[in-house]
């Protein structure tokens, strides 16, 4: 597997995976029915932001992941990110890898801290997979996410200083 | 005092509050440099968002308050909302009465709560008013804000659930 950043190209592979991940509604506050204009700003488009695709030895895209400000200005320092991985790599590795890439590339980006805003707490991969890289959960939001079938669950904060990086 | 929805035509009253605020650095996220332009985009355009303004009995705007769903979809009942008032009319109880008046608006057009991701924690009569509107802070995200003049200093996650509206 290897992690690039992500180019225009990319997006016909792109598209397929994110859509079968916000159509479920599980996991994202995006709208079940985004269409693929809107997904493409939202997932290519952000102020200050940098995307990246996990492939394989083939070329084929196995996931995704985009990094940028959390805050503009005077918050700029703390990044955000969101991850998507094709439902057909799943238990491959390619989250953590993804993760382990971001968090290493928004320290060297000058970041010093990630958080996550809407990390639903059903969604105990995601969750435990950064509570293994030493994310904190800083605040569980009550009933903040309408999940489809458990209802209005909860969204954790998720919050880590990053390491300087080694020059 | 009368709050009332925005019109285009308050703009010109509008960015003058504005820019003071965000020019001083001190209590939000925006660039110090913020252009006009943006300024109006940030403040009436939010998906979804309600903009209101406080004016006095010669119909001068005091201040002004913007609500808007803290995330789409499935987020989308949980409000966020922001607060500018004019520091001539510091003093007259106008944040506190356009807070009031948008807990009250938020529960009546059905959100389920409302949620502020980053209330500086040196903005203490913005987290004064806060806490004694009923909101609890449920994160204090460390080093997220850099000040202008206190360097990097907490940045509260503010959250209180809203009454369900009369009928």
């Amino acid at each position: 597997m290897l992690i690039r950043e992500a180019h225009a190209e990319d997006w016909a592979e792109l598209w397929p995976i994110l859509w079968e991940i916000v159509a479920a509604g599980e996991t994202y506050c995006w709208p079940t029915d985004t269409t693929e204009e809107a997904a493409r700003a939202w997932w290519l488009e952000k102020p200050g932001g940098r995307v990246f695709v996990a492939v394989d030895d083939s070329g084929i895209v196995l996931g995704t992941a985009e990094m940028h400000p959390n805050q503009p200005a005077a918050g700029s320092h703390v990044a955000n990110a969101g991850f998507m991985v094709a439902s057909s790599a799943a238990g491959r590795g390619v989250g953590r890898a993804l993760a382990e890439f971001i968090l290493d590339r928004a320290a060297r980006d000058g970041y010093r801290a990630m958080q996550f805003n809407a990390v639903v707490e059903t969604n105990t991969a995601a969750v435990g997979l950064w509570l293994s890289l030493g994310f904190d959960i800083v605040a569980t939001v009550p009933e903040a996410f309408d999940h489809p079938t458990a209802g209005l669950v909860g969204m954790h904060i998720m919050h880590r200083m990053l390491d300087r990086p080694v020059e």
